[in-house]
Formats: C-alpha cells, structure tokens, sequence
C-alpha cells in the first residue's frame, strides 16, 4: 500500500513552472521518469499531464525521505515538497519549458510503486503495436499520445462552442435503433424483452436528424458514435466519431458558411491556416483535371485528355479506344525523364492494379524524345500532345488509354504514387476545396441498378429534377464533400423534404412500395406534416485528429481503439457469455 | 413540392422580434401556429424554436400571395417578407414577448403543406403517451417540449464548459465493450468477426476511467451514453446519459469542491440556488432521522427512536421487538389528529407495502389522547413518547415495531406519502446533502454473501481496511451521493489503486481467483504499473434534466425515447432481421 496523500495538496502542475516560482514551496504529484545518483544527491525527473520537471534529493532532506528516495524507480507514483530553485548554469537544459528550475525536495511520499513497464514511457519507442495496444495505459503516459488524447479535447470544445455560438443545440440521438440506410453492414442487439427482434447500432443519425428538422430544432449537432461491421481497412475502426450536423431553412451556400467557420476554429487549434471562403469545384472537373473526386491539391501533374489529338491517329491503341467510347489521358512527371526502366516498369504495375491494360510514356531527355510509342504517331501528333502537356526537356509524360472510369482511376492513383515517391507534396501546406454537383446516382453494373452517390436523402439540384425518371445518370445532386489534401473531411447535401419527389428518388434505386415502407414509412409520414427546406454535413472526426495531430493511424487519435480484427487487446472484449445470457436472448450459436 | 427559398434570406428568429424592430423589412421562416380570417384580411401566428409573431395580409399585397394565405392551414412551412408594424392599442397580446408588434406581409411562400396533424402542437394537450411518441416530431414541436432540447443542451454546455475550465478532459471511452462490474444485466452485440462471441455495451465507463487515470490523463470526465437491459420501470430508458467524472491526486473534499461547483453553474440555467458548500450528513445519520440514504430535507416528520423507552414496557409487541434486536420508531404528523379511520388505515395499508406487520398511532386531539395502544403503556412510558416525539395537540403519531430495516423502509415511505398526499412540501425549495459513509458491503441474505453497496472499485476509508476480514460488514466506504430532495442526484467514491487491496475485496466479495482474473485481471495488471490516488462520480443526466425541466416523466427530457417495452413506437425498433444477417454472425432463434 502506497502513503497518502493526506494533508498535502498538489500546488502546481509540473509543467507549469518556472523561474518565476523562485523560492516558492510548492507541492508537486506525478510519475517518475526518471532517477539518477550524481555524486551522493538523487536526482529525479517527474512527469505530469503538463510536463516534466527536475527534483533534487539531498541527503539533508533527512534519513527517511532520503532512502525512499533512492528506492525510486521509474513510473512510481510520488508527491513532492520542495522549493523551486534556479539549476546552476551548467546545468540548465533549454530543451525543456522548465529547464531552467529544479525543485529541492524537503518531503517526499511514494504514492505507488510500479514493477517494469513492458513499455517504455518515451515517445521514441520501437514497442510493436499489439503490445502498445495490450498496455495501451502506459503506451497514452507517452506525453505524445497524452497530447493527442488532450488536443481531442481541445477540438471537440473549439467545435461545440462554436456550434453553439451559432445557435447549433447538441441534441441526442438514440444509439439502440433501427437499420440505416448508408448500406454498410449493421452491428445488432438482440432484445430481450422482444425475443427474435433485433436492434441496430447507428452507422449514422441521418434519419434522426432529419426527424429534428421536421421537429422544428431548426440546428442540430452532435458529437456522434456511429457504427459500421465491415471488413477493417487499416484506418477503419468498428466505432467511429463523426461532428454531425443540420439546419432548417438553407441552402448550400449557407452550409458552407457555417462550416468553413468551423474549419477555421478546429485548425486554428494546430496554427493551420483555413481560407475564409474555400474554393469550390465541381464533381466533373475533378474527375476531369485529377481523377477522383478527393483531389489533392497540393501539387500539380494534372490529367490532360489527349483524346481528340489522337482520336484519328493511326496508332489503333490511342484511336481506337477514343472511338469505342474510351479516353486517352496523361499526366506530366516533371523532371521525371530520367527514370530508370525499372521505374517505368513500377509505375505501368501500379496502374495495372486499377485495371488499365498498359501505359505509355514519353521521355524529353537529352533533347530528344525516348518512347516506345513515339514512332507510332504522326509528328503533328506528338507536337499536339507535348503541347496539350506542357512538356518540357526533363519531362516524363505517362499515358494511359482506356474506359474513362479505369483512366481516371489509373492516373489518378499513379499522380498521388509518383508525388509521395518523389516527395513531391509540400509540408505543412493545407489546400481545402468544396466538390459539388456529384451525380445524384452512380450505375452499378455488377446489380444492374442505380445507388446513391451519397445516400437516398440528398436531394438532386432543382434544374435537374425533370431528368428523374428519363435519365438519372444525369441527375446532379446538391451535394457536397470537404476536402483537404486529397482526403475527405465531411460530406452532406440539401435533403428531400417532400414525400413524392423522395419516393421518385426511392423507385429510381428499385426500391419497392412495400421497402420504402418497411425501411423508412416513418420518414415519408414525417414529410407529410410540414417539413422545412433543410440540409447538414458530417465531418469524421478521427480523420481531423489524424490531421490535427500530424500522425498515420487511427489508432493514435482514440483513446482505446480496436485492432483491424475489431478486438480490444486491452480488454479481450469481445467475449463468450454463459449458456444463460444467450437462452435470456432467445438465440443459441450455430455449430 | 413546396416553394423555394432561393434568394430569400432570413433575418429574423420570431420570438425575437420586437417594438425596437418597428419599420424594418424583414425575412421569417417557421410554421403556421393558426389562421383566422377578420374582416377580410388573414391573421397567421408564424412559430419557429424561439416564439411566434402574427402575420398580417392585407388583401392589398396581391392577389396571388393574398390567395396563397387564404390557403395556409396549421403547420403549413411558410416564409415571409414583410415590415414590423405597431399593433392598434386594443390588439396588444401582453403575454407574448411580440405581442405590440405584428408583421405586415409582402411577400409568402408557401414552402411546404401540412395534412392535419394527429396531435395539436400546443403545449396543454390531452393526447395518449403512445401516440405522442409515435409522432414525435410533431410531440417535439411544442414550445415546452422544443424548450426542454433547448435547456438539455444548455445545460450540458454549461457542464463541459465548468469542466473544460477546471482541467477536465472530455475523453471517449469504447461503446462495444466487456461486461462492465455494475451487475445489472448486459446488452449484447454479437461479433461476427470473431463468431461465438459478444461485445457489451457499457453500463457505465466505470473501469475505462479508472484505466485513463492510471494513463495520467488526471481529470477526465464525459457526458456518456450507458445501458442497462433491465425490466422498465416508469423512469428508467435502455439506454440513458450520465456526467461522468473521475480525478487524480485527490480526496473526497476535492471531489466535493469540484462537483459542488458543478451543480451551482447547472442549478443557475434555472435560476435553482446551491449552496456554496453542500452538507453532508453520514449513511447512518440519514438512516436514523429519515429511514433513507436519500432524504428529502425539504420537510421534517424525522424518524424518532422509540426503542428504549418501551423496551421493558409491559406491552410485548413493542418491548418483544426491542428485545429481540429489532427497533420502535415513530413520525409525528403535525396537525394530523383528525384523520378520519380510514386515512389511518391508508397509513397502516402502506407500511404493509414494506413488510411492517402493523401500525400504532396515537391522535392528540380535543385535550386527549386518542389511540389503540394508549392503554397498554404506563403513563411513563407515554409520556416520554409524546416528548421525544414533540407532541402537541392536533398531532397525529404513528409508529412502526419492527426489523430494523423494515422500520426504516416503512416510516421513510409513510413519511414521504402523508408529505405528499397532504401537501407538506414547499415548491420551489432545493435541499442538497451529501451523504458520505456508506457501509462499503451489503449482505445479500438470499445469496448468503456480501455485495458491493456501491460498486467493488470503492475504497473502504483508511481507519477501516483492518476490519475487511474480520468484520466486513462494518467496513464503511469512502463512498458518496449527491441527493437532492429526497433523488439521489449521483453518487460516487474514492477509488481503490492498489492490487492487494483490491483483491482482498474482490475475496470478500467471494470472487475466486480465476474469476477476478477473468473479469477484472487486465485492471488488476493495469494496478501494478504506478496508479495515482483517485476517485470520481457520474451524475445522472436525464434525472437532473426532468428536475432543471420541472417534469416528472423521463420521456419528457429524451429527444427519442422509447417506451416501457423498451420499442421505439417511431422507428418500430427492435425489429426483425433477415437469415442472412443471422447466418453471419453465427446465431439461430430458438424456437
């Protein structure tokens, strides 16, 4: 059993002072970092939340204190009282907020004692990360993984003040409910009391917030757990955290508004800089200059089409796949000429991993043009194409010819693998941009149907609403996605608010009178009683910690997160239950 | 479809506008309260989240927007431009803040329709709790109910804001999770990666808290979303909120010190005083005086202990029960003396609720002493009763003789019925107390076995750790609760962070080794690598919402809440689940 702490009140946090706490007594609680002997006096760093500081044991503290002193070990638990004294100037260590200061220890008490860690408490540790996870309360003592936990903190606050600011009221929403519409797959919860039926964790509050609208809360936001059972990715995790929102009464400009403001606070939080009015672009012109519907914006080597330069070339591969309703695109490695056969030879297997059947490339090297295509193209052609490229000496020009789909896929993947190869992307550069106008419905050929873009709830664009039933492909919807740096921040759209045109959208996606019904009766009836115009956003949260916090995985950014095999090494959860809890449930396990 | 918004930008909130506003154009967007027709022009009540103003058209605004009015109905979503316009004197509606002022229309839209709603959008409705929950989103337009959102979110700003203040993290704990030590039974979540076994969701963070202390995070707290599978009663929802906190490095007057001021910025969003410094009154104290470990201060009628002034009274049903160990208490209820017989028998039908065998009284009443037992004791023995128990003519005494748990039980809810049925309780009047003291064991005489009073994280208070073996159920707890007029607010202790500790109440608790292991060995593990002093508390949230809302139902202070059976009559969850979905997760119905 570790002393009390009885009659001694912690006076100040260890990071927290300085020389000007010269000669004051102060009380100090924390771990021990670290204990060395110098000379016949102990020396020990402690650590705090907030810091580190340097405490010196004299053998004048008395015989008591001193011993206990020598028995310290590191990540035993201690209060110290002491003065604050300034280090002799040799050994001041200007790394440190309180490098300057050491507290001369009058009383020391060992709260706890502490074997080993399997872990060191340090940043710079080379710990495999199931061992980090299986004693994830001492991989979160790292002060790294401390900041981060804390700077969570601090950007959920920034959020809610300023949602609150803006008349946003944070409003529960249940987490026992029904299946979603986003289409993943649900986590379920058998009920007791209703044996045989099942709820659904939520992979979002979409429906519920749209019932606040109809409900006249006119602005709603929520810090919301949503749950998705899929197969993890590496930066997937079962349970997520989305800052969800929506208003009544807006439209598209007015989403941004609020939302570019939010930005502005939570990057501010990490002395990132948000545009006051971030650009927007549309879905098409970012399929169209990068590929993708999350460009980064950070560099360029954009997609040119070349496909009516070579629509009538007499090279069949450009031409004919122009003709067969294909494209022909390239981008521009500047500065790539150089690269060696085996180079190429990567880049042309990397865009074979999104379906393209090849790539061509054009080296400008040595003033001469080096390809294997070269000489199958006219010279109006090739001076068309280096043109259209902006190619100059030292270029690399890689093309890829194919169904527009697998062009954008390919090049777009291929520009983000040759900038990160090459270190191609500038640091700490943030470039943010709105896409809009995404199709209200994407053609899924495997089912032979349309789906949603974004969900069945974003309403098309008014222009675009006689397209429905003669042509939904056509259909823009007013929808929205932030992105930052290539990665998306949040999406969301204007919302239906009228019973027909959301049953149009529900038949558009095959969905039968009798499962509208089932799925979302409750919402059409809703439509039926007044609903305003209305319209929100959902930002991942883990994904702004991962960028907040300048780091890679997920994993650092929750505070007890789960493996990709969706298992806590910390708790071993999940777990079997007894014969009993499962017969309560009405369930028994399959063999 | 309904009109559109565009290029029409709203300037004002209704509830809002005012004399000041006198001539200004303005922009409102909200729904119809009602219309009425006055000698030919239309009067509207516009209602949106702050109030309602009245709407005037002229039918000299034009035929189409005056034929467009003539066809609002209630909970049409319209917008209106207009001016602010001064009421004629007599039409002044003092009991609205808009009412000197009313809106003369320019311009209307009509943005959607309305059928007639099932339920009237007013506050004093007389419509059945199942339908209001079905429609909810129209049960939540009326201004009490949106006004009971609006407090719940000020209110859990105010709580993260005092929190943020006072170095508190707002850390998130996992929601698919282990069982979790509260022994109330789980909702399960079967996993399918992992077939055969099952997540919990958590009945509290309780164990994750302690976990973030022993990481250093120091001062966590979290407004958490808990479950408990548990047959309903009236105030008790599946899923339900708590403010939970938890510290480092302190002691129960620091937690005090904290959560004291915690209440007083809550209780100040309604205008509710907290003292500076809540009394605190010991476990045994509240049971002597009121029967209860959550006393309502707010009236007297305290539990007087009658026991040894009949313990050799020659009336055996008294002195028999004092000799053998049980205890003779008695209420006064002032000014009760002329209760007829059968309000005395609605007394004595009561105590038999709790298992009291019977109930003696004793009416003062016209100068005598009206009573059955009167004439079985000595004119000592009665007159020390009548002393101890303050008794003046026009009282009406009662008195149980009994077990002493069965006295408490009975005189505590006998006290608390005759202060409601005859109105003895203030309005308006907030006692807070803390109790502090809790025995740290209960002995459950079904079981035959000790069981945590609070949970097995609580440390006993230092001046009893050498009883937990020889005499465990003398051990007190240094545990606590807030009660606030006779509801316990929220509860909490000092927790144990020390293995052997631990584990020796673990013993006591009769949990064998292998399953302390089992259920707790990763917090037991977690003990052996440095863990501060700590303790905490969790307030319940929804409790403290139905008390800053003045309701009496728990369905009142949920935006979704969901019936005694545990369904959502909105969403008709729980519901049924295909085969396919139980396939995967390895489950069958039994049938």
């Amino acid at each position: 059993m570790g002393e009390t702490i009885k009659d001694f009140k912690r006076t100040h946090l260890c990071g927290e002072i300085s020389k000007k706490n010269e000669s004051q007594e102060i009380i100090i609680m924390g771990w021990v970092q670290k204990r060395r002997d110098h000379g016949g006096v102990i020396f020990a760093d402690i650590r705090d939340r907030s810091g580190i500081i340097q405490v010196v044991f004299n053998p004048d503290i008395g015989e008591e204190s001193f011993s206990k002193a020598d028995q310290l070990r590191s990540e035993y638990v201690v209060a110290v009282k002491g003065e604050v004294e300034l280090r002799p100037e040799g050994n001041i260590n200007p790394d440190i907020y309180t490098g300057e200061i050491e507290i001369k220890c009058q009383e020391l008490r060992i709260l706890d004692k502490a074997k080993t860690p399997p872990i060191q408490v340090e940043d710079d540790i080379d710990a495999g990360e199931d061992i980090r996870l299986k004693y994830r309360y001492l991989d979160l003592r790292r002060p790294k993984m401390t900041q981060i936990v804390g700077l969570r903190h601090k950007i959920t606050k920034a959020t809610r003040d300023y949602l609150d600011q803006n008349g946003f009221w944070e409003i529960e929403t249940p987490i026992l409910t029904k299946s979603t519409p986003e289409g993943a797959r649900d986590y379920l919860v058998p009920s007791r009391v209703n044996p045989g039926q099942f709820f659904a964790l939520p992979q979002s509050p979409q429906i519920f917030k749209q019932l606040l609208m109809v409900s006249g809360m006119e602005r709603y936001f929520q810090i919301a757990r949503c749950f998705r059972d899929e197969d993890l990715r590496a930066n997937r995790q079962p349970e997520f955290t989305q800052i969800d929102m929506e208003m009544s009464f807006v439209n598209r400009e007015d989403v941004f508004e609020i939302t570019n403001g939010l930005m502005k606070k939570i990057f501010a939080e990490v002395d990132i800089d948000v545009p006051d009015k971030i650009k927007k672009m549309s879905y098409q012109e970012a399929m169209e200059r990068f590929g993708t519907d999350k460009p980064d914006l950070r560099f360029g080597m954009e997609l040119k089409d070349l496909s009516p330069i070579v629509e009538n070339s007499n090279f069949n591969i450009f031409s004919g796949t122009v003709k067969s309703g294909g494209q022909v695109k390239g981008i521009n490695y500047k500065g790539g000429a150089d690269s060696s056969r085996s180079i190429i030879d990567n880049f042309e297997e990397h865009v074979k991993l999104f379906k393209a059947k090849g790539l061509a490339w054009i080296a400008l090297r040595d003033g001469e043009l080096k390809s294997p295509i070269a000489k199958f193209l006219s010279k109006e052609e090739l001076d068309n194409i280096l043109t259209k490229m902006n190619a100059e000496e030292g270029d690399l020009l890689l093309i890829v010819a194919d169904k527009a789909s697998i062009v954008a896929n390919a090049l777009s993947n291929l520009r983000l693998k040759i900038a990160k190869d090459f270190d191609l992307i500038p640091s700490e550069v943030y470039k943010f941009v709105w896409i809009i106008d995404f199709p209200l419905f994407e053609y899924d050929e495997e089912e032979d149907c349309f789906q949603s873009k974004h969900h069945p709830f974003a309403a098309p664009v008014d222009e675009d609403i006689d397209k429905l039933e003669k042509d939904p492909a056509s259909v823009r919807a007013d929808a929205y996605d932030l992105v930052l740096n290539g990665e998306e921040l949040g999406g969301g759209s204007i919302r239906i608010n009228n019973r027909p045109l959301q049953q149009k959208v529900f038949s558009v996606l095959s969905m039968s009178e009798k499962e509208q019904q089932e799925k979302f009766g409750f919402l059409l009836e809703a439509f039926d009683y007044g609903t305003p115009p209305h319209g929100g956003i959902a930002f991942g949260m883990d994904r702004l910690m991962m960028i907040t916090a300048r780091t890679d995985s997920i994993r650092d950014v929750i505070a007890f997160p789960k493996t990709q095999r969706a298992t806590s090494l910390l708790t071993n959860a999940p777990s079997k239950v007894s014969k009993k809890q499962l017969k309560e449930l009405g369930l028994s396990l399959r063999s």
